[in-house]
């Protein structure tokens, strides 16, 4: 029994609220347990200098955690002028995992600003970012879709991600803060709904992990992905349809 | 009739949510119509360095707007390495607000920091920022009280803002976005709950404007911020029982 | 008696150089009592970039305190990498108190950049340098209509500002540095020569004050406005009698 | 055949010069292939704040490209004032990989500084910095063993990294720039002597990849990671008689 | 003739007040023709981390163009986030060159800030804020002095700087702007009372220049520098009895 | 006999490694002694804004110490989001050098991007940049020649730079760290092949010094450069045909 009585292999309970703020294109409050972010979508008819010419659109995702987010209030980053370089990793993970599953070129010259903003983090907030901005990047793009729509939709798969991870020798899926803490192997998996990996970030900082216990962790993985997909779908409903046919529907 | 149904004189309506996050030792999401603030009040046990010596305690502010708070997406302070003016005026406002009802000698050597973080703006941010911290530091002064009861109870009085404006000739109580967009004069008062002014900004930048249409600026806010001490004397009910006493209850 | 031998209605002695520097369009060397700001006015013949399209010209002000212009030194912005709070306050005002009394329309697709340096503060920087800063504003926007007449002349009321507090229980006037240090209430006053109000900013920090206060120091103020405004008639002379007349003299 | 006539599995060639520069308690030039990186360890008397009173030591590190390490100038980062993403991930990654193989109790508080300077980038930075900077700790660790041993001996194993990906459907070992660009799939892997991991960081920005390429491409990394640790071997000869060993040897 | 009527060997007319600002230790104003510089001297007991243990104190100096010294509006170091390169040449120079006439063993562990802000300026700045930042820094010194004798009075030497150049094939003395900006070689002179150099600075960037008009100009400086010290001795006067002579008068 | 056993009037063993890097238009690895610098020049088809419509080229060095070029590791500059003075005073005295030597008119509108990286420091490291850069400088501009020659050939003159001082009241050339730290005098001196000075710094901190010793100094560096501009030439070889024909060999 884990310390907030799940199953080794069980996910927290998760809830997603679309059209949480009235402006953004996409925007979708998640709670995946007591980690709440809040993901929207922001489209804007441009795209940055490095992709003029290509004839394609970008994704682009910036993170951060309120300062009380967490249980010892955290910094600003403009208060120390840098960046926290947690930060700058993670939001990179989460551009490059959102853009592996649109066709740019089928999304046009336009660039989607993501932002993750975390209300509260209790363990997972960087998978949880992922997983509640494919809602609000499918809705951003549905609102494009529906003015004018595209050629071919431009999202080709679900997209979802969680972390799984060693503590107390026990394999456990979705990790809560304090298990996080005392982890000895955290790993973040990112997939799509064909169980194929889009990222896999592996950790053994505190010990050195085996083939056999990284394939124990992907197993455990892959099942907490299908869930996490489950509840994209059913919140998603018929605004879903065209996810992944290129918009023949 | 104004844009939202609403008569001159009247506020719209306000939402408080006390615990809004389990980490802040005092947490309050303010909803005043549209316009969503979250505060949070952090207690941390040392205080400034330029206060070094006088045995007193200190409250500071930080007030920020998500990037997606506001119609268009605004850049955050640490992609432009500079935090904005406006922002740098308003949480100068909030912790000058908050230090005039409280005692900071008997606050004792701590900092209070808050943290006003708007989720989606329509106008009066800066006042439902006041108003909802206020609410929020009263839970966290009341958790240490409740710890470790003080000597002298710090906070001596109610303190609530609501903005007032001339718009189309008409003087308007609590503006939204939209009428704040066309104000010829634009006015914050805050206020305490025995009706004297802490702060008082006016600005005719449109339009100057006369001693006789500031008093009845004035009177207007005067009503208003009746009523949303009224909201806060509500929401905290009970807890509210030794502001201005002292402690000596 | 005040501690520099002044009545409570009575403003500083107040001395103007004008072409103090002979770069600047406009170029006003102010003297407050031991107040000393140097205002320089620039004319830039372009508009920032969000003023595009709108026809009209843009006034922008910076402050600056220089390190030794206090009694202990203060360390310059640039060596923290931040802008003062209470010097991005100042600036705004300015910046927004000039714009008041312009006709940006009739001064056409140009930017005014006012440059406020304080060489010496002893009270009121932020009242003198606006004070100041609207003659040296006279004498760019004349010599831009020497070269070439507007066919509105842009400048449509003179403008002043003055400083009021309630020092002691005193209502006085004009505060110096020391007045300011001890005072209850402090107040900024910025009105037109027509005795409108441009900005009060009115904060009671050390104690609340009440509507009849508000009134009383407001009496003050326009006092105190007028003479200011009659010593920016008397340093400008003949160079003012454009000053609202919209050009057809 | 591989744009550089290697086999699939092929790792390029590795050259390692210690003591490269002569101030560095550790200092070695490692080149694979054309990326050639100076990877230099400081040790300093002193631990961060965040570890005060752990009795443990630290060590972190920084990674930086010079301008001209690659086809196209890049600018500085200083010029920029931000550090660049990829370079704050990069970092991370060799600080946590080079603490996992030490015991930082046994190192006691001190900290290593370990600076890896990218001269020439033609892939596999990253790795090529991990492999480098271990052989550099060996002999900073060594040095202070030798003036003072150590109680328990620091490094318990050596730590390898290299680069494996897909491309043109092809698994590959050890990317080249041109291979790496090219990649649909592309993974990082960092592990000891004994075969376990230590980090795994694998994207397929590209294309999803499946659980069989994942086991390939490991199956590829773990024979690539044995070749570099033999090369460390190699270099190192008898100064790595104490790894592992706890120094009782 | 020059541009100004001077004579080749001529310097501009020097005018320095003493006692500029009300608050500084030391307050000079210099005017060189039309070159203006605020020279301020401040007093801090104590010095920066890099002089602990060493007895000694400290000169630090601190140059700033103000905006609109020039004839284009120069942007504010602040709202670039970077101190000109220039300025940060220029007060390493001054602050090197006042170090070098000061016995830091005899100052004691204390730190000289010297600021030179230029009001305007017509060439020469930097000589300029060496000459009258000697001034302000002998007024500092000697208030402390008044207050408790030094064992040793630490200033040994008069200091000033001049600039000479090559303009049109001819040999000036003491450039104003419009020569500087034509000067095939500048270069600038710091010197002591005793005709030693204490810096030499010349630079040819348009055209090379041999020793024979290196030793041309180098007698012009010489000279130059005579009449400076020659000012500063004029306007000490009484004040300047202590210099040179360690304080055993 | 000095400290290295060399000759007060002997320079250091100078050894240039061309073609350093693979992808730099001109790279030189200069190693003077311990001191090690690797010049990379860039060749970017377009100008600085301040060049517009001058129809000229432009040149601009940046200049660097790798964090452990040194005894004691230095903080990197983006650590503390400041450059360095002594870096900044540095990179501009390498740019002037460089452009005083070439016809930036007949460079045509392109910029060379000058990258100094002190690998190692041992003293001379800004003379050492000069001197190697230049050689990069040849090769770059050699590389435009080829392909397509230049009207007028841009470089006109040899350019190489030395250090001299006065350390321990002898007069030394070329001086290492260690009497650099002891020097009384410090002065570099950059010149052309024919003996005219293009720079000439001298600085008197620790004691000032006569027109006698800057001339026994100067004879020193002069004699100092024309050994190194052999080594330049000795390098460089018949890729130094075209310097100073202007092209028309």
């Amino acid at each position: 029994m884990r310390i907030d009585g799940r199953k080794k292999d069980q996910i927290r309970h998760i809830k997603m609220t679309r059209n949480y703020t009235k402006y953004a294109e996409g925007s979708v409050y998640i709670e995946v347990g007591d980690t709440k972010v809040l993901c929207n979508v922001s489209v804007e008819e441009k795209i940055p200098p490095f992709r003029k010419g290509t004839g394609e659109g970008w994704i682009t995702a910036e993170y951060n955690m309120l300062p009380r987010a967490t249980g010892n209030r955290k910094i600003r980053d403009i208060a120390r002028l840098k960046m926290d370089g947690r930060t700058m990793e993670i939001q990179r993970l989460i551009g490059r995992a959102l853009r592996s599953v649109v066709d740019l070129k089928a999304l046009g010259e336009r660039t989607l600003w993501v932002d993750c903003d975390v209300i509260q983090a209790d363990g997972g907030t960087r998978t949880s970012s992922i997983s509640g901005a494919f809602v609000a990047m499918v809705d951003a793009i549905n609102k494009l879709h529906k003015n004018k729509p595209f050629k071919v939709y431009p999202i080709r798969n679900y997209l979802a991600a969680i972390s799984v991870g060693v503590v107390n020798e026990e394999k456990l899926l979705d990790l809560c803060y304090e298990e996080d803490s005392n982890a000895k192997v955290d790993m973040n998996v990112v997939m799509t709904d064909e169980g194929s990996f889009i990222e896999l970030q592996g950790t053994g900082e505190q010990a050195p992990f085996s083939r056999n216990e990284l394939n124990e962790l992907l197993e455990l993985g892959e099942n907490g992905i299908k869930q996490v997909i489950q509840a994209q779908k059913d919140i998603l409903k018929m605004d879903a349809l065209w996810i992944g046919t290129g918009g023949n529907k």
